[in-house]
């Protein structure tokens, strides 16, 4: 790795205000306790973190010409919310400029927004530290935040289920991964003697 | 055509409980006054209501012997709710048992509860009909009628909207194409002046 985890903070941090690098703290935050709850690598979750939200603030252009210029990303994108862009975006500038090479980390910061079918462990702790962190306040969160005490999955899917309810309410497109996402980790829930 | 539409009527009231064949009289009623509402063709729209639900009281052994037998339906329907396989099936069976050569006809059948990406003007109205006949009773479906008296898209929209708002709630898988169906539909919205 060309980056120490302090100058990597640095070069994330200088992309984006203030307000986003005091999320991407909470994400990091929540995501080494999911890890460290959940069984997953915190250095690994520590670092996807950082790195989750870098090109979040990038102009809108230069995410568009990025997702052109690879066609391994996933070109459908472009048909979707410009809220979207940033993952997979983000996953391949963290690869390019800051040298993560780990395709754990990688997965878990290109699949952080929409999850995917069959995710890792690593993406759902990152994905739902995203939805938590201490500094998120929408309907529901502490409905998820109790879920994320025992179950990891269960709290994704209260999460996409959010996500999904409020694009409802706004009559805005519901990017179809979300669904796949929320699908398949439904799929493969274990049923318990509970509801 | 082999039957004649009374001969259709009896076949079809025969393979269903007597609800259901009081529901599929208020989706033909419906399906034709939206044809008229909107330019569809009302002789096509009444043929498809009456054979739309033609399959839906099949034994599940025997419908799901019918998808894995014609490759040319969704094989994915399996992986989803036995209440989708009826649709597919029945556009197969109202081909193959009863005469029906339209693909009008077929795909308004083959489509009625998921809807498609394209949906054509006789998909749309018999999709909302089957939503909005006057048996109908569930949260907003008067919402949707009043939209159905000047938009066929927006109806329509509210109607998936309202069977996704049922499965999140439900904690059901949420059937993909039933997602694509009305996002296809947000996007060829023409926006108006108004909300």
């Amino acid at each position: 790795m060309r980056y120490s985890r302090d100058e990597l903070m640095a070069a994330v941090s200088g992309q984006m205000p203030e307000k986003r690098w005091k999320h991407t703290l909470g994400v990091m935050e929540t995501a080494v306790k999911l890890a460290e709850r959940f069984g997953a690598d915190p250095a690994k979750a520590d670092l996807a973190a950082i790195l989750h939200d870098v090109a979040k603030y990038w102009p809108v252009k230069d995410m568009e010409q990025v997702i052109r210029d690879n066609p391994e990303l996933n070109q459908d994108l472009l048909n979707h919310d410009k809220q979207l862009w940033h993952s997979e975006v983000g996953a391949l500038v963290a690869r390019r400029d800051y040298g993560i090479e780990d395709p754990d980390i990688l997965d878990a910061i290109r699949w952080h927004t929409s999850g995917r079918v069959g995710m890792s462990l690593l993406d759902k702790v990152v994905c739902l530290a995203d939805y938590i962190e201490p500094g998120r306040d929408f309907p529901g969160v502490n409905n998820i935040r109790e879920l994320a005490q025992h179950s990891l999955e269960k709290a994704l899917i209260a999460g996409f289920d959010s996500t999904i309810s409020f694009l409802l309410q706004q009559q805005r497109v519901i990017y179809p991964l979300t669904v796949l996402s929320r699908n398949d980790l439904i799929q493969h829930l274990i049923p318990t003697g509970g509801s």
